[in-house]
C-alpha cells in the first residue's frame, strides 16, 4: 500500500443518472478501480477523444476490477446541454456505461462535483483507487499507454480486503 | 452543358439562420456550385465525417466559385436539437459557414426541406450546379476524391452567363 | 482545349517494369489522364500518404479514363532500394498498378526521369493530360479534395479525338 | 513475486547491432522491463503499427525502468532486407532505439532468435520482466491500453534487488 497521503475522492453529487437502474456511489464501488470521465456533450475533445477512450477502457478491463463512469459536468451552454439532450446524446453515441448529471448549483456556473474536484474543464479523466482515494486527475488528453499503466498500477496495489 | 434532365433543386425552407447576416436562397447563389451539408448536431457520422468534410471543401475551393451551406435537418430527438442547442454546437465546433434550421412541419416528423429532397437520413451531402439544378445527393459518406471530382465537374461546366 | 502553353511531359526513362507484361510509354496512354506517383520504397511519406492515395485514385476512377503509374525514383540509399528490394516491397504492400524503376544515371545521384521533371524529392505526384502535357506536379502532400478536382478538371477537357 | 513458472527468455542471437555502441544482452538489462519489438522492415503492419507503438513506449516510460529494443527477424525476402537496407530504413524512419539483426541460420528460413521464441510472424511484441523471464508475447496488434497495463504490471512487481 502506498503511504496514506492521497485524500479520499469527494463524493459524486448527481441530480440524475442514466444507464443504471439505481444511483451510484463511490463507496459502493470500493474494491474496484474507478475511471471517472467528466465530459460535456458539446465538447469536441470529449466526443473525439475522452468518451471513445472511456469506452476502450470499458472493453479492455474486467468489469469486476475496473468501473467506468461518466459525469456530465455542464459549466457552459447550460440551456443546450440539458438532461433531456444528454439522454439523446447517450443514445446516439451508444454510450453504454452509467452517466450521472453533475448537480447544478444555482449560485455557481460550475456544477457541484466539478467544483469539489477543482476540475479545470472538460474532458477530465479521474482515477480513484480501490480504497476510494483520488489518485490521478487528467485535464485534456492522456494517452492510452499512460492510462493503461496507471489503471494497472492501481489494480496491482494490495486488495484492501486482504490486508 | 449537360442535357436538361436535372430538375431544379427545391428551395430551402429555413426557419432560422446562423453565421449569416441575412437569409440565404439558392437563387441568390446562382453562378456558384453549392455544397449543401444536411446534418443533425447529435448524429455521430455528421460530427466525425460530414461536417469536417464540409469545412475542408470550404478551405479548398474559392469562395466566389463554391458556396458551402449547412442545413440542420432534425428528424429525431427534436426536443434536444433545438435552435438554441444548435447555436452552442456551432460555437463549440467552430463551424464557420452559414447554417439554416430546416423548417419543422407540425404534421410531419421530417422537416420541410428534408422532405422536399427526399433525404434518407444524415449526413446527406447535396451538390447543386451553377444554374440551380440538383446534381448529386449522397447519403452517408462520400470520399474526398469523389467529392472533389464532382465539384470540379460542376465548376467545369460552361458558365451560364456566357452561354 | 486550354491554350497550348503546357509542355509535353518528358518521356519515362525506365530500366525495369513491375506489374505490367510490357513496358509503358506515355504515348501509349494518350486519351487517358495519367497519375504518376514518384516514390521511394523507404520514404515514410510515400508509404503513409503517397502510395495509399494512388491506390485510392485507382479504385475511384474508371481505368479507361485514368491511368495510375508508379515510378521508383531512387536518389538516396541506392544500395538498399534495388529493383530486387522494390519487388519485395510491391508484393508486401500489395501495390497493384505498374511501377517503373527510374533509370539510374552513373554520373548523377538523381535518376533520369526525376531529373527530366526537375522533381524536388519524394513523394511527387504528377498529372498528365489526355494529350500528354504535364499539367500538375505536387511535391509532398496534396489533399484528396484537390487531387480529385484536378483529375476531374483534366477529364472534363475536350477529348482530343473529338476535336 | 509471481510464482516461478515463467521461463527465462531465450538469449538474443544477433549478428549485428544498430543504434548502440556495443552489443546488448538480456542479462545486462536485468532490473528493467524489456519491450522487444520483432519486425521486418518490409512488413506493413510493423511500419504502421508495431514500430510507432514501440516509439510511444520509449517516450512514455522512464529509460531506467523500461528498455525498448528492436529485433529485425527476417524470415522472407532475405535478399531485400539486408543489414545495409535495414540501416537505411532505420535512418529514414528515425528509429532511435537499439535494433539487432536476428542471426540468420543457413539451414533454416527462420532466424535463430525468432525460432527460439517460436514467433509466428511479424510484428511480435515481447515483454520480459525485471528478472529476465518471458512474460507476454503478442503476435499482430496489441492495443496501447493493454500494453501500458502489462508494462505497469511488470514494473509493479517487487524489485529483485530488494527481495
Amino acid at each position: 500500500m502506498p503511504p496514506p497521503f492521497h485524500p479520499l475522492a469527494p463524493p459524486l453529487q448527481v441530480s440524475e443518472w442514466f444507464n443504471t437502474p439505481s444511483p451510484i456511489t463511490l463507496e459502493a464501488l470500493r474494491g474496484k478501480v474507478i475511471v471517472l470521465e467528466a465530459f460535456q456533450m458539446l465538447c469536441p475533445g470529449c466526443v473525439s477523444h475522452g468518451l471513445p477512450q472511456a469506452m476502450r477502457v470499458l472493453e479492455t478491463f474486467a468489469k469486476d476490477q475496473v468501473a467506468v463512469i461518466g459525469l456530465h459536468t455542464v459549466f457552459e451552454h447550460h440551456e443546450a446541454m440539458t438532461p433531456l439532450a444528454l439522454q439523446a446524446f447517450l443514445h446516439e453515441y451508444r454510450i453504454p456505461f452509467p452517466v450521472g448529471v453533475d448537480q447544478p448549483n444555482p449560485e455557481d456556473r460550475i456544477p457541484r462535483t466539478m467544483r469539489a474536484y477543482a476540475m479545470r474543464g472538460t474532458p477530465t479523466l479521474i482515477l480513484i483507487d480501490r480504497v476510494g482515494r483520488l489518485r490521478h486527475q487528467h485535464f485534456g488528453q492522456v494517452t492510452d499507454l499512460v492510462l493503461g499503466a496507471q489503471i494497472a498500477g492501481l489494480l496491482g496495489e494490495a486488495d484492501p480486503d486482504t490486508n
